[in-house]
């Protein structure tokens, strides 16, 4: 009879979870070494917790199907915290495995304890601690499960090294999946008498909503009523491109996504939550809504958002209406010194087909929407939760996931480096990742943010915590030091050749391209 | 009439918190922009929270004053709960700041809400939501009050937007300081009466008792007495070197711990935890206390350690007593193709009177102990609560409390990664830190770690997920990417060349040392 590790693991790979994003330590070192006697899981090594839960989220975005990750005990949880929050505002599938102190030693206090299950808790739908070893598969089951949804969901399983350790486990058989139900009659029903109503309507889309039969469903609700079609601000993936309905993201700042959605009279929401400006300012609303608009919610979370939209649009009878869909287009090739538009600009007119986008340009990748808008087809990963520091481990994920697939990170300086191991794991696994390391040496967006909090003399003291020059950091050297073969460009001719290189060659590459900070 | 976050800052300086490590976002914008107003307020720049949280702990360890951190909501502080679980562990007195979203914000489920009391619980002896600019002043003193202790402690204030924001706020005065009382006398007597019963009895030292005052009254008891002495395993700060008592720290390896303490009859904890084993292993105890032996807290986390050692020398009529002071001693000097064990003793050949040594070499900083101890008097500062990714920040902390000091950083590789941003702090700040970062390319603890648990014959995916090569990571192009002058070297007669030269010259130096994993 196995030990709990040994069936643990079989139970993951028999639910379909074959891939696992880990930084263990002493607590997991039976699950380690189970990972030689089931040789269907592989175990990817990060060099810090956060590249590992944001690999999961990335990996569950592109796979549709949960990512794993198996971590060190609470300080190791702490780490990959802030992209499990990302991942839960995703709505994703992640399992992580925790190892904790064997369940004899937690009275001791020894030093590396502490209460795993409320940092868990702060990002889990689930948290549960096995208790012993003929529990441990099931467990795991559920965990799978509740992850899996719908919604994706967080799932947080502790596995203290005894219930491991000890023999006598059996692996766990996997559970029915949930089939999500479209909304019902008298909600689509409802929608519909909104829509048809004649006023002015809008579909916030969101979530699976997104994808391509969502977006042609909702496109075709668009042409046969003149509804107009918004995407959530952050979407966890978005397909766009050349032949696929285009539908403009919320904007960012509230007065441009106020702008959008003002006049509107009904606002559907099709997977997304209702609109928020994403910080609050003196004086100013929370809520996106205009006054007067009333909000319909074509499908709960647990709902299939898709099958919702296609029963919305034949309740419309726009089955036959034609969607508006991109036409193919790329932007001129820049020449010249570069500039974050520039950089945008040759992102569009190369881009290939079939690439994943991890989008964390910030403030730099503002261009990035229109120049992109007509590129061949591709999927578009945004921060979904505002935890800066996503990009890279996402496009870590989402290499895994496609291995057939080219990703591009689109990265700004200050957000890569919360992440910055992420580089080593893209170079021990050889993933067909570009990074794009957009270097403007400065928190730029919280220089934008003071000046709409009208403190444009901000002192030296202010200016020098918004600045990250002093010392410039060097991303060459960065991604040098991690393994990646790694070139700084400064002009438009040169990014263009050698973003095409990298896209041509196998294996990861970066490319720092230093922009002016406005 | 100032804004409340004018007056959290000035209340802040006025309590002697001149410091605070910082990595803030838009929702943190009004205390950024109140650091120019109040000019005796240094706000320290970091790449990464668990930088800020972790020189938070380094410059409270040397300060014997409040760290404090200025963190970006729950995803900050989840970044920064590594260190500060380590930061709980060396029971050191640290004030977090965490900004939130304005209070109406809050319902609306924006991308970045979460629930930071709930983050913050785990590590944090104190966790209020700030509700109103007037008693913004009066919760950061009552942070900084439950903070400084005794015990010191962590405390987290969370201070939503418009708490910042809102004008007629008013700083608070400080609050008095507690003043640690020593030992009941029945205590003093209880104790003194154990150790005068003739038979073996040790004294387990941590905290404030391994400072020079604790040291030399623990070691007139013991050569009054015959008492032996031990260190806690992981002590936050300990005194040591030529002059001091010499305290033989309690070993990692539970059967070399039980090997130092075996055969007592009696162990007298001074401001120590009972010792215990730093994981648990199939089979063993997790206790090391000896069986039959007698255990006896000398003095409660609240209490004078230090003062009701010296009345326990007063007790044992040990005043003049001579204490067993260190000779003065240096290893040889190295010479030849780099071991991890040369590295050690270059260090003991050189370290510098009055040197702060962050301590995180783990597997390879076995031989730092014995080739160290005869050096000029030094302080070592250790790893806490095992969370690894500390020894930078700290570094970073001591650093910026002691800036007349040269800071030696003795740093692994794998624990380097997980806070690698500190280099760039290191740059910013030209902080006078020498980094010798012992490069072996293996998480060699979880090696020796699979030899305990007798899994000697590890498959193939449990060594690659044990070993950081492939590729290996190039520290001299990290540093440089960071703005840190770095070198490489290979053997003992140009580290000791390059050691010197690094310590002789301000500003921050990296060395790299690549050593055999075994």
């Amino acid at each position: 009879m196995p030990n709990g590790a040994h069936a643990l693991i079989r139970t993951l790979v028999d639910a379909g979870i074959t891939t696992c994003f880990t930084n263990p330590g002493t607590s997991e070192i039976q699950l380690v070494a189970a990972l030689d006697s089931v040789p269907e899981m592989r175990a990817v090594l990060t060099l810090f917790e956060g590249v590992a839960t944001g690999a999961a989220d990335g990996y569950a975005r592109m796979a549709d199907a949960p990512g794993a990750t198996l971590l060190h005990l609470g300080p190791g949880l702490g780490n990959g915290l802030a992209n499990l929050h990302n991942a839960r505002r995703a709505g994703v599938p992640v399992v992580n495995i925790v190892g904790d102190h064997a369940t004899y030693h937690t009275p001791y206090d020894a030093p590396l304890q502490s209460d795993i299950e409320t940092i868990a808790r702060n990002v889990s739908a689930w948290v549960r601690t096995s208790r012993n070893s003929d529990e441990l598969a099931r467990d795991a089951v559920d965990a799978i499960t509740v992850a899996t949804g719908p919604p994706g969901r967080v799932a947080t399983l502790i596995v203290p090294a005894d219930v491991s350790w000890q023999n006598g486990a059996r692996p766990a058989a996997p559970s029915r999946l949930v089939e999500p139900l479209p909304a019902s009659a008298e909600t689509i029903d409802a929608v519909a008498g909104a829509i048809r109503g004649g006023r002015r309507t809008g579909i916030l889309l969101g979530g699976k909503a997104l994808r391509e039969r969502g977006l042609v469903a909702a496109a075709r609700i668009a042409a046969a009523t003149g509804t107009k079609l918004f995407a959530e601000m952050f979407p966890a993936r978005l397909e766009r491109g050349a032949g696929l309905p285009a539908v403009e993201r919320l904007a960012y700042w509230p007065e441009l996504a106020s702008a959008q959605l003002a006049g509107l009279d009904h606002l559907i929401l099709a997977g997304a939550q209702a609109p928020v400006t994403f910080f609050a300012y003196p004086g100013e609303k929370s809520s996106l809504i205009p006054d007067g608009c009333q909000v319909h919610e074509l499908s709960a979370p647990q709902s299939d958002v898709v099958a919702s939209l296609e029963a919305l649009m034949e309740a419309l009878d726009a089955r036959d209406a034609v969607p508006a869909l991109q036409p193919p287009g790329r932007p001129p090739r820049p020449d010249g010194p570069l500039t974050a538009e520039k950089v945008c600009q040759a992102i569009g007119a190369i881009l290939p087909e079939g690439a994943i986008v991890s989008d964390e340009a910030i403030t730099s990748g503002v261009a990035l929407p229109p120049n992109t808008a007509g590129a061949p087809r591709h999927d578009w990963l945004t921060l979904t939760g505002g935890a800066i520091g996503q990009g890279l481990p996402v496009a870590v994920g989402a290499a895994i996931a496609c291995p057939d697939r080219p990703v591009i990170a689109l990265q700004a300086d200050g957000s890569a480096m919360y992440t910055i191991q992420s580089l080593w794991t893209m170079a021990r696994e050889q993933l067909d990742v570009t990074v794009v390391l957009f270097n403007n040496r400065a928190y730029k967006i919280l220089d934008v943010e003071l000046e709409r909090a009208e403190m444009h003399d901000a002192g030296p003291r202010v200016t020098a915590l918004l600045n990250l020059g002093d010392p410039d950091l060097d991303f060459v050297s960065l991604g040098t030091g991690c393994g990646i073969p790694s070139q700084r460009v400064d002009t438009a001719e040169v990014l263009k050749r050698v973003l095409e290189r990298a896209l041509a060659e196998p294996g990861p590459h970066l490319i720092e391209v230093v922009v002016p900070a406005s």
